[in-house]
């Protein structure tokens, strides 16, 4: 990030997760309530494991609020780890007396365990799986919750959904957006289509019931993104690389695309581009006097928005601590081994989504503040409804 | 990037583009004749217009090397537009006599120019279009070309091949990556299929004609890396981040993967981890113990390297820029128009791998650099085998 | 910084404070009580008023240190509030029922408060001060002090003595750098020159008495440290201007050099120059053939640590809170007024000592990390013997 | 930096100096006659050796610019180096025919030559001397004069004086400042005080006899600024220490300060902060109605400017390059030997003032444009309007 800057700390089982998020303008309203419903969206979910039933995250905010509202000075956010109670002697942060918890050696395939202990030869894998762990995840939707409020007061709305599970995919109908983001909230897999919703409850049944896992793909929706944010002139600069940059942050996250990328790749320019409508009416208005009928960018030309819903996806690969562990060899013995099991969950597709509104709510914030003046909301607001008009006046 | 920096300037049809990248170490041998190999490579592949004919690229350092090797200081790389010649006067850097150059005024779906001049009102989209353009790449390629000689001497290989263009698709095999490189080096749209460059080739001829544009699919393919490259413990210094984020840069790539991840997310768990596996041969022989038979992590486990091949595939939308234009509408007529033409090609998925490689090949030796010590070539390549050594005795 | 992420939250008077320092080796034992006793050294020094009676800081570790370990994941580290307690209404982080708290309009010269007011409009200047506060220097004491014990186990000693408070100036006794610090410690303004620390006191109660508050100058001396840290390459990776922008953010500190720089600009070169002398016993004994018998350059020449210890100093001006508060204006009323008062020191040069090794022990070790493999402590440990013996024989 | 990005490239007999500076906005009308006059002042001064002679700096402009006007994207700058047509053997950066050219050995005190040879183990000192050469900052100054051009538009000004060289000090008449500057401005070494010149300049003249050097302390004084630029809440961005960094980042400056604060460190605070008034006759203007009628704070306070002139100094130490050579060894024989020689000045403080001027333009530029919008210049002016509208009315 460029203006924003956030840093995450906490092991899965440690005491808990903080984040500091600086760069925040003065005044902006938070309460804590709706991030933690942001948090209790990432806990949710037909597929999920046994822990999310032991807790249910809250955030407390130590620094940067004052009565509510933030100063300017950078948030610290702290999310404790219920669990933790249940760790407190193996994750003390500090020394316990005794001997020493025993150690995991039997890395699990698709996990940092294997390429984490061949870094650092650490005799323990509990030394890198803790961090590794998607729990730390909650600290960026925490993050993210915060400026989710400050889009929301710029009239910018951003809600996922999923497109597939497992192999099963879901139909949804793109005509009415609102009614869109509104049939992802209506289940607990955040899939805006019910009868493909209940055909992946099926699957993931089935599945869990063989030890094994399910991956999938969501989507993430943008409303209310005047054209130009973003930049063409640097190559870091370019809003699709930092926006699926950050997607691909994301822990079993190892694909995105910006709109149906991959579909375009195989169709002719004349069908992939948006063209560009003149829109009588809207100029009338005072609304701009450009259209695309047309959303194939998802959003996004020449690394800028373009005015059109923005439109992200990424591919989550399926959660790879399995039930019926697969092959692994331990480290210590060099023996073939079964991989070693933590709690965890058959599939987290919506949560995932969760975790991709976050991300790019923060990178969107990032980009915005970086562009505006942004002192205090009031200066931001301000210049933020100045180059609204500015556009439609162009 | 963490420990490099890269800064490139200059303009589509300016005298010439400029790249600085600092963070290299003293005492790499720097053959411009090796740079050039790569700027050709990104210039040729069936389908491409009329200025890859016009000029030929080739670099001239200026700063930074010394009797041909690196000093350890900032390194200048000049690439001149021979095509500058032809504009002289439109894009001269100082002021000109008489009237100002013909504005550009009809926006191209699918480029920079409407949003950007959203963004900044400017009356002639030329000064949008010039530096959004390709032609930026070219400074990519000379810097990447540069640290493709740094990763050769750590004995990291860098290959890419076209998966698919308009719709058609390669079938490579997989089973010798030596020999699917050398495949694809063997026709100029770097596709390791004969049989589907042959119909690719038709293909683009047929859209060529129509005045319509083809987009693709290219994959690199890194060899050499060993285990544990990259990090798990802060989000933004995952490897598919960082890698994806980069290679997103790139204009017209709206979609990224590491290996087949929008495959695996259709998939079970048990189909898409890569078991470890004990290889008692190999740990004889002083290698790695630790085997897998499937590479469907794409190389990367836990945002690191685990050891396998890094694979990472790019989609690219068709070239924006149509010679049967689409509809736009003038900016300061608000007339509804033909979008205006600039010389450019029907499909550039080849180069679009080479500047993929470019950008991964500097990706990764920022993670390397940043990783070993690196003050000359001596210390890298003393920590880097040191570094081997211990992974395979791990 | 460049390879350690430091960020620092929370107000004065808030819940407490946070600092996550990403970027850490894994492997390095972290005592909290070491930390604690910095905690406690800038707390301490004649001239301290009430808040360094109420509170003793100590530290809790909530993330990226297991069983007294880091982990090599961000550490976060929380330092309570004690005197939140009695502020907890009026800097409740989470909205409190009732009236607002009374507003603080009357601006401090030499504080935050009117150019911060200016820049936000806030209408109560709270809202400023409570992060402006030296109290935030307390977090970065912390986090310095983990980096202290990072340098211990590399032979790096840091330490800090008063030069001068209200214009009485010490004179210590340079020719044994282990006495100085010795007698450093001997008393509570961290003056190695008893008498001098003896004037000092006097004048500080003669000026508190006065409702007055005073200045000072402090050094940092660091030892241990090879030639050849930090480089000369890019303005922005010298090390005098890393260490001294550091010193400079120090709240108050307005004046920095390395060595007696001032004093320097007055000289010749033959008598600033440190000249380079043959020392053959050493290189007898396997230590480097080259020595200085002056240290005008205060340990770094190009930008890069040159084998003699790191001497910086800083300058600070009083404490701008006056209990004989200077003229202000009452940014509501617009009335002339008498500055607000909060409750504030006479003078704390010997913390500002102890804050400025904390900023230099963070920028050491954020050179040294990005200097040398640092994965784990095992692995820097062994590149900077490495190193050390090389540095030996060149 | 925080919004711009500036790397710079070239070494001090190579081919050129590149610069690169990233994030301007568009529509800024760059002269290069302009720049080229600070490229002058860089190189004037009584004492400069003879290199000075030799060449007269001019700039190239090559990208980011077209018809005189920025562009908004990444501006390059090409400052020809005229006396490598006296290296294009010994500086070639590609490799030529026969024997390499003799190695520098001899370090000379106070230089880059021994750390660097130390930390790289180079067998020639010139792969380090040519880029730790002052020669760079040429670079910096055409870089920071497409900053003052754009400071110009906002109103601010910035200009430079000389208060010592040698320890002859200037006693200049600051009661006006535009006299000051054009006092300054009317002699070779920028001092605003005739008498003293002349006495420097006999100081000099009989130490450069001697084959010695000398430093001193220049002042730089930026008009304009309104209160608020800058900030309090985070430690790296407080502008005081971004500003002094920068300073402390030109070769052979080793001291920087905010106002007189090595002379406020022992001062009271009732005489070293700047009472705030009520200034009715400036509001009533429009003005602001905040008033100082001193300014020991240099301008800054909280890290933030305060409206007042901005004052920063810097303190050079003496020229290491001695025509009468000090001691030193030879890094290939052992032996003791006279340091090399290469061409040099006696002093070079007025340089350095102008040198200083750079960085700071480049840091304020910094800070305005990562505080306002700045997409275009209309943006940012329209902008910085209101701004100081609102911080009058306050």
């Amino acid at each position: 990030m460029r203006h924003l800057k956030l840093l995450t700390a906490g092991e899965s089982h440690g005491p808990g997760l903080t984040a500091i998020l600086e760069g925040l303008p003065m005044g902006l309203k938070v309460k804590t309530g709706k991030i933690n419903e942001q948090l209790a969206r990432r806990q949710e979910g037909y597929g999920r494991g046994g822990r999310m039933k032991i807790e249910s995250d809250s955030v407390q905010i130590t620094g940067g609020l004052r009565l509510g509202v933030t100063l300017g000075s950078p948030l610290s956010l702290w999310v404790v780890n219920r669990d933790h109670d249940n760790w407190t002697r193996s994750m003390s942060p500090e020394p316990v007396r005794g001997s020493n918890p025993r150690p995991v050696t039997q890395p699990r395939p698709g996990h940092a365990d294997l390429p984490g202990y061949q870094k650092t030869g650490t005799e323990d894998i509990r030394n890198i799986l803790e961090r590794a762990s998607a729990r730390e995840t909650a600290a960026r939707v925490a993050a993210g919750g915060v400026c989710r409020l400050l889009l929301a007061e710029l009239g910018i709305g951003i809600f996922s959904h999923v497109l597939s599970i497992g192999g099963v995919k879901a139909r949804p109908d793109y005509s009415d957006l609102t009614a869109l983001a509104a049939a992802a909230g209506q289940n607990d897999l955040h899939v805006a289509d019910e009868a493909a919703c209940k055909r992946m409850k099926r699957t993931i049944k089935s599945v869990w019931g063989d030890g094994d896992t399910l991956g999938g793909i969501a989507e993430v929706i943008v409303e209310g993104l005047p054209a130009g944010l973003g930049h063409y002139a640097h190559w870091d600069r370019r809003l699709d690389s930092r926006l699926g940059g950050s997607v691909l942050s994301i822990p079993a996250v190892k694909g995105v695309e910006v709109g149906p990328a991959f579909e375009n790749a195989h169709m002719r320019g004349s069908r992939v581009m948006d063209e560009i409508i003149l829109d009588k009416a809207a100029a009338k208005k005072g609304n701009s006097r450009f259209k695309r009928n047309t959303n194939r960018a998802g959003g996004l030309e020449g690394g800028m928005t373009n005015g059109q819903p923005l439109i992200v996806r990424g591919a989550m690969k399926p959660i790879a601590t399995l039930s019926s562990p697969l092959a692994s060899v331990d480290i210590k013995t060099g023996q073939t081994v079964k991989a070693c099991k933590e709690r965890s969950d058959c599939t987290a597709v919506a949560a995932m989504g969760v975790i991709m509104e976050s991300m790019i709510a923060l990178v969107l914030t990032d980009t915005i503040l970086e562009e505006f003046r942004s002192e205090t909301m009031k200066d931001l607001k301000s210049a933020w409804r100045a180059y609204k008009r500015q556009v439609n006046r162009r």
